[in-house]
């Protein structure tokens, strides 16, 4: 893995104030379009450009596979990961509809699933291996391997920014991918495994309990270094974990904003977050998932959700839906006429 | 006024089960859209179309003038009202700019203006007054302009039913109307005036406390009978207000669902929803405002918002921010791929 931390700088927070005053000048009372007002002046400080465009959007959705699963830890067969992948090429499943909404790509990268795709047309194939390992027997993938889902990351979110994309939104598919995320989320912030496991695809009261009692064994027999977040992400993470990980590394050293997805992203996002915590700043917190590990690491890295819309599908589905809104921040900034293009009084009288 | 309530029925719940088996057939985990399978099943159910498209959409902007604001219940001047009325003509406005990402078209309605507009390009004259009254010192309007304002709304989503959009948006503009939405929002569900009164457009705390002792006069003064919503209306309400729960009764009316955007549309919405409570049916709640009325109002509706971005700017911007959430929902429900067109497992075996 190249030294990522060396080509990433704080954000420029000394155009926040530059920002803010266009923002006030615009026809609205001042702050009166809160978040909005926020995501602007954010984008304007990653970006470094006063008047950043959000034209060319896209979403990548990391799909790989888990040997965790064979533990009856998701409610589905690990033979969905490859459907599903063959469904987004497809363009039928539940990101393709929200990415055109949002006038998004999605880019669809093999990163780990234990399928033999072949040449297939439109799949980015950047394999590193088919599957992880049954983490509750010993660790997920080598410390290589999880440097180079890593390097997958970082080498997408360069290729991207060279195509003149603009903003990035995160996802993931991979049957038992909650499994790893709440693994990473007990350990990168010591929170008790309890608190950070939900049901995922839908699993029963037994079978959650069963996925607690298997994440408490996976962490025993790993002992995962919370200190090294690359240990963790090798021990009990996942390939599409990593690739998440080091696109949202890239797209920070590329100064481009991206936009988190839910659970698996997230935990992908605080790997990112303890190999540098500068990162915390080019990201977005699309929404607020179902899955109770997804805040706890939302408030370790500060950030606060953009949507609340009791979603817990993964792909980049929330990211793409608070890319619209990210969006409309800049438009806002961009587009409102200033109170002397309007001739609307600015006079203060209350 | 017309017997609105008699062409309202309620919506077809019939086809919400139906709604939802195609929800639970689409390639994804049952119910992990969360709240967009909701807003889908809704659509349905408020059409009564089983494959509804909502590629028309519009937003109606009411602006009208406040004999109250001579009492200095606003930050701004009231000559802003008619300087906005020109922003939104000319497009350089808040909600011009996020009705345009939403693809939504703005109407904009001179319901009570203080300032004659002549014959002015591209805006809809429906005046019922030039302002309300000073409502410190005797009732905003008579009881027959109440019903005026109510049939302006009425007509207009007849006449935007007819031209064929699917989904309308409320949003008002109105130097002053925080101040009677906050009346009305005291009268219609009996909450204390200080907890349903804000800052609106920035006001000091020196001056909040003089709005919310001016409320108080304006409801000691004229009594408005709060089993009467046309009576509270025309007392302590204003003419956009009025304009907004006419056009919420004429959209269910019309079987159009609604997006009700902040404390002044959710005023307009009380008015409506006490006036015919199936109303509440065809509404959406656009955002969660600011302003702590608002949520009062919305409780009181069983109406649970749809964003949440710290907004207080009216015009109907949350609106057209939350309709992007709605047309989300209906086009995963006509556009995603099922398990067996996909070729997905919808087996589930934990």
């Amino acid at each position: 893995m190249e030294d990522i931390r060396s080509r990433i700088s704080v954000v420029n927070s000394a155009l926040f104030p530059e920002a803010q005053k266009r923002l006030d000048n615009l026809t609205k009372p001042q702050g009166s379009l809160g978040r909005l007002e926020e995501f602007a002046r954010r984008v304007v400080a990653i970006t470094g450009n006063k008047m950043p465009v959000l034209d060319k959007k896209v979403i990548f959705t990391f799909a790989g596979d888990h040997g965790i699963a064979s533990e009856g830890v998701s409610a589905y067969p690990k033979e969905v990961t490859p459907q599903m992948v063959f469904n987004f090429l497809r363009g039928g499943a539940g990101i393709n509809v929200l990415a055109r909404h949002a006038g998004a790509d999605v880019v669809v990268i093999d990163i780990g699933v234990d399928h033999d795709f072949g040449d297939l047309p439109g799949l980015v194939s950047r394999k590193v291996m088919r599957g992880t390992a049954n983490m509750s027997k010993g660790p997920a993938m080598t410390r290589q391997q999880a440097e180079q889902c890593i390097q997958v990351g970082i080498d997408l979110a360069r290729e991207y920014a060279k195509k003149g994309y603009r903003i990035f939104g995160t996802g993931d598919m991979g049957i038992g991918n909650t499994t790893p995320s709440s693994a990473i989320a007990s350990v990168l912030t010591g929170t008790p495994i309890k608190d950070v496991t939900g049901r995922g695809t839908g699993i029963t009261e037994e079978s959650l309990r069963r996925k607690i009692t298997i994440i408490e064994s996976c962490i025993v027999i790993n002992r995962p270094d919370p200190k090294d977040p690359i240990d963790v992400l090798a021990k009990v993470g996942g390939a599409e974990i990593g690739g998440i990980a080091g696109l949202i590394l890239g797209a920070a050293a590329e100064r481009i904003p991206v936009v988190v997805d839910g659970l698996i992203s997230t935990a992908g996002a605080m790997i990112a977050y303890d190999i540098e915590p500068k990162t915390a700043d080019y990201m977005f917190a699309g929404h607020s998932s179902v899955e109770i590990g997804q805040k706890v690491m939302l408030r370790g890295m500060g950030l606060v959700p953009i949507l609340d819309l009791n979603l817990r599908l993964g792909e980049g589905t929330g990211a793409a839906l608070a890319m619209m809104m990210i969006e409309a921040g800049t438009k806002i900034y961009r587009e409102m006429a200033t109170f002397g293009e309007a001739g609307v009084s600015d006079e203060i009288i209350a």
